[in-house]
């Protein structure tokens, strides 16, 4: 905010609280404005467009998803976007870690427990669950993921010290294999395989399976039944993306009726309105954060930093820090 | 327990319920026996080797500690000694890094909104907290561990995948520093700086520490209030190893006047008997799970076949997989 305000020829309008802002204030305060800062739970679509006015050259999200913008209403209005990609690279994966960790471990139940005052008596067996490590037992672990971009390499990277020998993923169909970085990801992080394949193989060989795909239409709820049936019981499943990439009934029945072991997840279809009643919710195999993903002072400074000043460069018609080349997802 | 079944020339007792065994069953089946398993919440003093009599061979802990066990008693009885070292390390050291993430992270705060229906609206800088990962603002991040032994270091590999930058650790004071192991560790994990430092430099130092020393009276509260209100605000204390470091008392009072951001705790003083009313399970930002850090099926299945073979190794007076040498510690 700093590097708005003391910018003599911008004048801010700022949305007062610290919490989403209404829709009916951003509609109103709109009208007239250059450019604006939006968040992942503002809706930009024709009509917050057409309130803005032709003048509109700039929006900037402070956010590395786009799923919340429509891309071809503002590429058709020539007006510019900016993202925060790369700087909550390292926080999400952090995340996705916990995750993984939390719903392999019976980290929910054991917080339970404690907070009830039931502390168990130790046995042998007694809250076991898979080991994200390979082990004598299990001396291979398999770490799928589900969209392969920054934020899944980075997880990779701190998997592969936890012991993961082996790496698939699903990409993009449309683009094509990257020989060379599989090769320097394997060496890199002393991994048996790093393999592009498709989505019944990433089912049925992961032992955790990380979701970290774009939202939107093209991978709506691309984790659906058919896919869960095929993983591995002692499998889990963890999203840090986006909702919509999975089918939360079907996600609720695999728990229910452990075709797989457990779930971490930062986001589910529908937030904020999750209720206690939900059915992930209740599932004691599913831990779920409220979508702290980027949740990190150093992050989400770096991240409002870049968002101000793709929106300063979007004002003056300059190359943005982080511009959505919009030509060419439309 | 096959392992064990399947020598005709060994009778074996076993205590019947998957919960701890009680006092009272042990004293009286332990009469008359060449050898015994036990778990970690066992005591083994005078009076239970007393009980078993002169013909006692081998004790075998299914547990890499062995603070429940008097040493001096079965040094001069010449009962040996079997434990499980090794491996259980990457279980634990799995677990070290989900605590240090979940206390980071507002993990437990987290949960409780989801579960109780509160999912927060997405606000900039809510539920935000440091960050484990080195990051621009903050370009090296110091992990400290008071007990540089196989879990710590285990435990370093991972959050050096993470971006953690320097290692600070605290050793036995009477074993020489390693400086060979020193270097070996920071170049094989990409780090600054290994370094051991004295325990004051580790309370100032660590943005987060692990403290992963040995219980007994030698560490009887090493965390204590001096210790603790020498952290850094930001830090974050992760104990897995045994709640006797740790002043529960002190601990609790630098989290509620936040001296230190938050800890994550697998092992409470005086656990299994932690009431739902206990000073730390009532702190919002201290993360607790009932001494789960060797609970996977593959490491628990690996402990307790170490300790059959180191039973049978004791009953036949050869040389066990894992014992420890009572001479050097009594």
């Amino acid at each position: 905010m700093a590097i708005l305000r003391k910018r003599a020829d911008v004048q801010v309008t700022v949305w007062p609280e610290d919490r989403t802002c209404e829709r009916d204030w951003l509609l109103s305060n709109i009208a007239g404005a250059d450019g604006v800062i939006v968040l992942f739970t503002d809706k930009i679509n024709a009509e917050l467009l057409e309130r803005a006015g032709p003048q509109l050259k700039v929006v900037s999200t402070m956010s590395v998803g786009y799923d919340h913008v429509s891309l071809g209403e503002l590429y058709k209005r020539k007006v510019r976007l900016g993202y925060t990609p790369d700087v909550l690279t390292d926080a999400v994966a952090d995340l996705s870690v916990m995750l993984a960790l939390m719903a392999g471990r019976n980290g929910g139940a054991g917080i339970t427990l404690v907070k009830d005052g039931q502390w168990p008596e130790f046995a042998p067996f007694f809250m076991c669950g898979p080991q994200l490590s390979s082990s004598s037992l299990a001396p291979t672990r398999t770490a799928g993921f589900l969209g392969f971009g920054r934020i899944a390499q980075a997880t990779l990277k701190r998997v592969a010290a936890f012991g993961v020998t082996h790496c698939i993923y699903s990409g993009n169909p449309s683009s094509p294999p990257d020989t060379a970085l599989e090769v320097h990801l394997a060496e890199d992080h002393r991994l048996q395989s790093v393999r592009r394949v498709d989505l019944d193989v990433l089912a049925r060989e992961s032992d955790v399976l990380f979701v970290l795909a774009p939202g939107g239409e093209k991978t709506y709820h691309v984790i659906d039944e058919k896919f869960l049936r095929k993983m591995r019981r002692h499998s889990v499943l963890v999203n840090t993306a986006r909702g919509t990439l999975v089918d939360s009934d079907a996600l609720a029945m695999a728990l229910r009726e452990e075709w797989i072991w457990g779930a971490g997840l930062d986001v589910v279809e529908g937030e904020p309105n999750v209720g206690a009643g939900h059915p992930l919710v209740k599932e004691p195999r599913c831990v779920i954060v409220p979508h702290i993903g980027s949740a990190t002072w150093e992050t989400r400074v770096d991240m409002a930093t870049l968002a101000a000043k793709n929106l300063l460069a979007g004002l003056s018609a300059e190359s943005m820090p982080a511009e959505l080349d919009l030509a060419s997802r439309v």
